[in-house]
């Protein structure tokens, strides 16, 4: 196709807070798929913290951006030409895309929407990674049974506001943590959270007794940092602790120090273990379904913040770690026809 | 029986490193077992880092110590007289009975030793608690491979040392982490050990990272502190840890602070759990079985520091905290018959 797109580079490594001047906005050809590619125009743009890891120069689950790299992530598109027996012309589809107005895929890449399974932007958020998220960390890990106690920090957040309602749904009572009193009682007047504790304005370690009386089984923890320390004197025994992002560390310049966790972990027998959804892939189908139906039977909610505009995707994205949003942080660049 | 046995008790709460105030040493009537007990000599006196957390007024896998309690612990001893049909004078027996020269136990609170089956102190050591709490906690939670690299601290203690062969015996690469140039001489060149690193003399990060060039598969943490902040940052993709001990913070006074680990967890998805061995004990018969057959295969060897006389029993436990000790630290009382 003739023409250029709009694409969003990494332009140096952020130290601390990412910055506007960390990217750079550049312009590129659209160009022509070749044999088993498509041509997509990017609709839905997800923005998650943990894209943040990815631009330190550091091994981790996934390999680091390189400098002047386009940003990828989930992203929702419609086909606007077709080299692949695949797909055609007017087809939506998910992939790991770039940070751009238009992508060129592999078919093995892409995969296709069905837009009456579920709202198309779920795909990103709820029956997606976010979703997907949850789902693994709680169930595989936290493994909570009816009447225990599931706290979750980052509570409105997309993965967070997913597991306290999986809990609920295993009988478990769920615990949310969060950074506003909007947000607070969005978890339980919305989602029908037991208790959800204001972190900014509240005592921590105070409310989170108060909220647990009978201590905490499952622990999901977004955050890290001190609301992680203060749940771990609440730990009982044999408690699990899914630890799934650690937001509060990521844009940190100083080490991140804190009281060790081994004494707490001794004295309960608990158990804490680092995921990565990616890790889960063979068994994405199968949760995707469970998600899709729960959310068809009314048994979840979401919410999302969707920003719109390709210039947009910075401010957003730099948003999540101002805690800004509800739910999945979306960027809506264009529309489908 | 007539006469006094002497007996130790817990005169007060240590405040950091215990002291000889802390301990009272008293005198009580030796006294007659009365239906379905037995009376019996204690001789070896089993000392270990885990009861420094007895003496603490906080909730744990096991109850505190009360003050003026007799301290309890692992104890063999000779029975003297019985009033159980199950015991007869003369046999060993095995339990866990308080810091006196004699002690009245029920029955079914005590087991006896077969003489023949190992050499009977063992049973304190190597092939009872600590061989015990190192082969669940690092074969259920370790999970060793062949080829991987297992990292213990507190190698030349009683749990530690069995760790570092353990992995051995299932193909495992074992580096110790130790505080004095016999204790690194003893783990290589008496148990097989492939690398000891002296965390008194050395860097312990450099010398890690040398010693484990591909990487940590494998934590058996008995120390935490700096020594597992070290350790950290070589973990490998879905590394385990098993959190056994934390000697170095039972006696701190300040909070024990260090870098949060969320971040290591998360990125190399690995597992920490903490365990007591108590929670295995169903399956004590089939584990000590097997560490008695490693034992009598030559493919597992052990050292005891044992000292000499009832009034010693502090100064044992007090040098635990010193690093004195290489493996299972014992006091023995009296003689058998």
């Amino acid at each position: 196709m003739d023409g250029n797109k709009k694409q969003i580079r990494l332009a140096r490594r952020p130290v601390g807070t990412p910055t506007m001047e960390d990217f750079a906005f550049t312009e590129a050809p659209i160009g022509t798929p070749g044999e088993g590619e498509v041509l997509i125009r990017n609709v839905y743009i997800s923005v998650d913290p943990y894209l943040r890891g990815r631009m330190e120069d550091v091994k981790s689950y996934i390999p680091p951006f390189q400098l002047n790299d386009v940003i990828v992530s989930g992203v929702i598109g419609q086909v606007v030409a077709s080299q692949s027996a695949q797909f055609k012309k007017g087809d939506i589809v998910i992939g790991t895309l770039g940070w751009e107005t238009y992508s060129i895929a592999h078919e093995k890449t892409i995969r296709k929407l069905d837009p009456d399974l579920a709202p198309i932007t779920t795909h990103l958020g709820i029956i997606g990674m976010t979703g997907l998220t949850a789902y693994f960390g709680l169930l595989d890990i936290g493994k909570p049974k009816a009447g225990e106690t599931v706290v979750v920090s980052g509570a409105a957040g997309a993965v967070g506001s997913t597991v306290g309602q999986i809990a609920k749904i295993k009988g478990a009572r769920a615990v949310g943590i969060a950074g506003s009193e909007e947000k607070c009682r969005y978890l339980t007047e919305t989602l029908g959270f037991d208790a959800a504790i204001n972190y900014k304005t509240e005592n921590v370690r105070k409310a989170l007794k108060e909220a647990c009386p009978d201590g905490v089984d499952v622990y999901f923890d977004n955050v890290g940092g001190e609301i992680s320390d203060a749940v771990f004197p609440l730990l009982n025994d044999f408690a699990r602790i899914p630890v799934c992002g650690a937001i509060s560390a990521y844009n940190k310049t100083e080490p991140d120090v804190g009281p060790r966790v081994q004494q707490y972990l001794i004295k309960t027998s608990s158990l804490m273990q680092g995921f990565t959804v990616g890790h889960y892939s063979s068994r994405f189908k199968e949760a995707g379904a469970q998600l899709a139906a729960w959310l068809n039977e009314g048994k979840l909610k979401y919410e999302e913040t969707i920003t719109e505009g390709f210039d947009s995707i910075i401010d957003a994205f730099l948003d999540l770690f101002k805690g800004k949003n509800i739910g999945k942080q979306l960027v809506k660049i264009s529309e489908f026809e």
